[in-house]
């Protein structure tokens, strides 16, 4: 299985990056990766951490699309960067199964329709992150980002392609759909949730069991919760921004407290790591690009060695799953 | 100053309201309530608790409106509801001030807009919770529910109403405005946030900073933030159920841990109280309906006594600052 990966796109780029590539070759036995981007610094980094296999490729491309550049443009015109690179790589080589890139978000999602390619039938493609849910499992988000401004039937479609890959992917028998909405009641929403509930109501191939609220995030009451690009992501950020914060508020509450209570927090540190470890999306990989021809997988801009690693053991099991496959019969049906 | 309560909405009604009210009457010195409902339960409870005075007046209403029913037609129909009952005698004595109830959202903001009446000049009246922040204050969010779907001029108007409230009522000297988005940078978002970006930048009596991610809704970075209601609903309701599922998961891990850490939870007991009463919206009062003619505050239907008189301090506040009249000084000019 070989994998490419954007050696110069987040905030820890290259080092975290490249010592992540390292790790995961090490830890994969039969994974190879191929590093796009500027050679030098990254056998530097190479040579630092004493790799010295063959199961690591460096693919020129020595410029880098910024999250201040219009992603459109960018992927037009900067056609050596990682991101434009990684992309052709990825659609050219019939051993590269994906993509990976903790870069500019726009970028990686321009490249993937445009260069990649958006799968046959599929109307549009979505961004699918899969969030550690209280009951232990996880689910999944679709669309958070991809699509700002979404009509009903593409929220149908991130139903079937949500349903089809917590079947595949993570093993849910029958995943249960639910609609981002503000109420539960079937009546509840704007006009697009409206027009979309009927529709997701009558669609063939999910268990669409009603709308669920915001709050059901991470209560794990549903396997994947279909919205607009724009309001997924907003209840995204909104349940990461409240623990960030509740956590900030929790340790000045801590350190504003007497001896005793600090003493309890000291004894309680190991819960403290448990929980945060929990919570932490960098163990929890990247996001899939659900509905172009081959696997891209956007991670965090704080990416570090340990996400990277996180996202090539999610690429095998992406693989693995054959669900890139199974999508692209299912939505070929519908030609 | 008179306010007319709800006594049969929300899922503690009549008896968390009725003690509610007790307590402030009690506790507030120029404070008259007029409880609306049946009028046997509430003079029971009033009795139970051996409340004598001349404070509390009840208002017979012998019906409720549910959340199960459609709130225009409710409004329409249910004469003797509480919510129209109070509504009516919020609009005609002009003694009372205020109107609250934990009841149907939907029925609420409805008896707001045609029975207590939209103020001239404003376009869609809005709910405005101020919700506590990291920085110790407080952020208002506008709208969070009432307007499903927005035009962007709405939401220029949302900023204005929010702006004042935050000077007139929390004291805030030039209001920082934040427009609800997906991305910090200007061009982000979906086609409305793109039409309200450059409205709101050449509005007048606002401060607008431009956008700001569902990250920062807690953070304290701006001081009222704008959204259309599906998007703000979305965000609130994804953080409260951030912050409760993570209060859940801690807890389990706690439970799950050794005696050692239990103990330590143990010791942290009032840090943890302190936190949760930090994040406890029922001591938050109940949420304004900005853009009607008289004050109709929205509270939680979980709404205990502490709630009510949380809120009846919040009405106080709220009539004290003259906030009423300023709206609808400045609204009168865009006529």
């Amino acid at each position: 299985m070989k994998i490419a990966i954007d050696a110069f796109g987040g905030d820890n780029a290259p080092l975290e990056i490249v010592k992540g590539a390292i790790t995961a070759v090490n830890l994969i036995d039969d994974l190879q990766v191929v590093l796009v981007g500027k050679k030098q610094p990254i056998e530097d980094i190479l040579k630092e951490y004493g790799y010295v296999g063959d199961k690591i490729e460096i693919l020129e491309a020595d410029e880098v699309i910024t999250n201040e550049e219009s992603p459109t443009t960018a992927i037009r015109t900067k056609k050596n960067s990682t991101i434009v690179v990684g992309c052709n790589r990825l659609k050219d080589d019939e051993d590269v199964v994906a993509f990976i890139s903790a870069g500019s978000t726009g970028a990686i999602l321009s490249g993937g329709v445009f260069i990649v390619g958006r799968m046959a039938g599929v109307m549009r493609p979505a961004l699918a992150p899969t969030l550690p849910n209280v009951k232990g499992g996880q689910t999944l988000l679709i669309d958070c980002g991809a699509n700002v401004d979404c009509k009903p039937e593409y929220l149908v479609q991130f139903a079937q392609m949500g349903s089809l890959y917590m079947q595949n992917v993570c093993g849910i028998k029958n995943p249960k759909v639910g609609l981002l909405n503000i109420g539960a009641e079937d009546k509840k929403g704007n006009s697009l949730t409206h027009e979309a509930f009927p529709l997701l109501s009558e669609a063939k191939n999910i268990n669409f069991v009603g709308n669920v609220e915001a709050r059901d995030l991470l209560s794990g009451e549903v396997d994947v919760i279909v919205a607009d690009g724009f309001a997924g992501n907003i209840a995204l950020k909104a349940s990461e921004g409240a623990i960030k914060n509740m956590l900030k508020l929790l340790k000045s509450e801590i350190s504003n407290a007497g001896l005793f209570a600090k003493l309890g927090a000291g004894m309680m540190k190991g819960t403290f790591k448990k929980l945060k470890k929990n919570l932490d999306y960098n163990l929890y990989g990247g996001t899939a690009f659900l509905g172009v021809n081959k696997i891209v997988l956007k991670t965090h801009g704080t990416a570090t060695a340990e996400t990277i690693l996180s996202c090539a053991l999610q690429v095998k099991q992406i693989y693995e799953s054959g669900i890139i496959d199974k999508l692209k019969e299912s939505f070929a049906e519908n030609l």
